[in-house]
């Protein structure tokens, strides 16, 4: 019975190459976004009484979601933020401000309604769908634990945040989350995330996928004073070191430098785009976990939409590397995927544009090259 | 009867020292902002179960907001755009892309409910109140003159854009305007304009204000090519070359190179103020009338809320010069009002934040500097 509640039987008892092989399926079904259904979407905008283009990202978006929904008439059906928690032993370190323990009671608040998020996600009229992927402690009542995978990700300035297979099974999970949203009605989702110290993997991930510096890849998190930022960062310079994840392999460099929460996004995205579903992303987090999911497969960045530019620094490299800039400019740091959730109205306008403003056809109004 | 039509009588019967008199009673009407009041929401905030300050901009809002109220709990209670309409002769000199009939037909698709502000506002909940204040030629039926002053700001590359008297005549009426929308229980607005070539007037606007160069204060408006941006730089220069304003009088500025919509911007902007009511600005042209609206009284400033940065750099500029920032890069150059309206969810979340989120003390999470 204990078994049974600690994670999904469905996916916790697959041996190795069945995890392989689900998550196979999963990369191999995503296909290229329409963009037949994108150009009929274009042109449908460009009907619309306005200088061509004058609408920018509002445009993008219409686009983009008409390729993702394969229709030049595409409709947001329903809106859902996943989040998923897990926490990280590398906080043994020092490269948090705050305490583990913070990361489960973040948790139980989400659960009762009083989280950053549950006010964001509730203005936005998006459900909030909480994952307990690693949450180090047990959380009551047992049902809590129906997707946990693993009490925390190893401490990685020591050695492999967890093995290939618990990597797999986290990011199945969360694709398994993101399927059963989507089959519940939605065909919008945005991700969030909880657990203490997990800036530092992050940072990780954007550096060895990147390729860039350990220092362009990491900020200060919770928040971090001098002295601490600069262990931070030589804890994220050990980590890399010690583990010397196969830069050729998104799961290796997951399993070793990532973490549980983040695997599960990195899952959601991708059964996402398999669903021919957007995923909206938040900060750093979920810019590391598209960075994964987008080296498993490229073509999934086209199902990405951004949201802002949070205060920690490598979210922009990891954005920048998938040909992606944020839109809103908040100086927000609290992740939850508070950022993600303030750009669901915009996707909402972008299609109401698309749907409700006049034509030049009908409303009367000159033509001509502006 | 005509004259009862054309122009607010308890407006445009006035003269000129009375006109003074009612834009003085406006200036000095304005309060300095509760700083009690703001601190108190910042206190409010500072117990949330969140890093301090992790909110960023969401908390400006909702602190702002305090202070503009003078409570720690302000609240919304109704949301309006103020779009002004305006005509500008300068467009004889080829400064836009559009022809200038464009104005009224736009004027017209928004009263049909048709424009892409019409959408944006309907999108925020927020009423959409259109002011014809200077459109070239005579609307029908004839009721859409009631607040109109003039038929289109005279071509500022040969002369003033207008006398001093209709500058106070068009920033009154826009003042009246914004009392009206507040009567009606609205305590936020947001401003929009529709005027072929007004880009070019805001542009000398900002230069001559801010002290900027021609060429950093101007973008391609509609949508001008190489050689006619070029020629925009000289006919804004030669409008501020023969018109000399008074650099120290913000209202000869307004005249002399100003335009009729942009006065009544002004005219909201002070007025809102006066009655304790912010305003969100849109991009380049409500810029410039804040611009002129801080030099009539510094203490504006405090109530102005950012939205977009649009594509028109001179914005930028503009922002800088009172110490704001943009806060949503959606690549949009309509105007309208439409970057402002899409601020209205993230200002409404800001108070969201302070009203639903639950506190350290009642949700058992640790605490701590972080």
């Amino acid at each position: 019975m204990e078994k049974v509640l600690y994670g999904n039987p469905e996916i916790v008892e697959l041996n190795e190459k069945e995890l392989e092989l689900a998550l196979n399926e999963i990369i191999q079904g995503i296909e290229k976004i329409d963009l037949d259904a994108a150009k009929g979407m274009q042109a449908r905008l460009d009907g619309k009484i306005k200088p061509v283009r004058s609408l920018g990202v509002l445009e993008d978006i219409a686009v983009q979601l008409a390729g993702v929904q394969r229709t030049a008439n595409p409709e947001i059906k329903g809106k859902a933020l996943l989040l998923m928690a897990g926490d990280h032993h590398v906080v043994e370190e020092g490269v948090s401000a705050a305490p583990q323990e913070v990361t489960a009671q973040l948790y139980y608040s989400y659960l009762s309604g009083g989280g950053g998020i549950n006010v964001l996600t509730n203005h936005a009229g998006a459900k909030l769908i909480c994952t307990n992927i690693g949450i180090a402690c047990p959380l009551n009542p047992p049902e809590l634990m129906a997707n946990h995978i693993k009490s925390g990700a190893d401490n990685i300035a020591k050695g492999p945040a967890m093995t290939r297979e618990e990597a797999l099974k986290a990011l199945l999970t969360g694709a398994k989350r993101a399927s059963e949203t989507i089959e519940s009605g939605v065909n919008i989702l945005a991700t969030g995330e909880v657990g203490i110290g997990n800036t530092t993997p992050s940072a990780a991930l954007i550096s060895v996928i990147t390729g860039c510096s350990v220092e362009e890849a990491t900020g200060s998190g919770t928040g971090l004073k001098n002295d601490a930022l600069i262990r931070k960062h030589e804890i994220i310079k050990k980590a890399i070191k010690i583990n010397n994840p196969d830069p050729n392999d998104a799961i290796d460099i997951l399993a070793k430098v990532g973490g549980l929460e983040i695997a599960a996004i990195v899952g959601a995205i991708l059964g996402a785009a398999k669903q021919g579903v957007p995923t909206i992303l938040d900060g750093i987090i979920s810019s590391a976990a598209a960075l994964v999911a987008a080296k498993l497969n490229p073509l999934v960045i086209d199902y990405l939409i951004t949201s802002h530019s949070s205060e920690e620094k490598g979210e922009l490299v990891a954005l920048k590397h998938m040909g992606l800039e944020p839109r809103l400019f908040m100086n927000m740091r609290l992740g939850e995927g508070t950022g993600a959730a303030l750009m669901f109205p915009m996707v909402e306008a972008a299609l109401k544009v698309a749907d409700e403003m006049a034509t030049f056809n009908t409303a009367g109004v000159t033509t001509g090259d502006f």
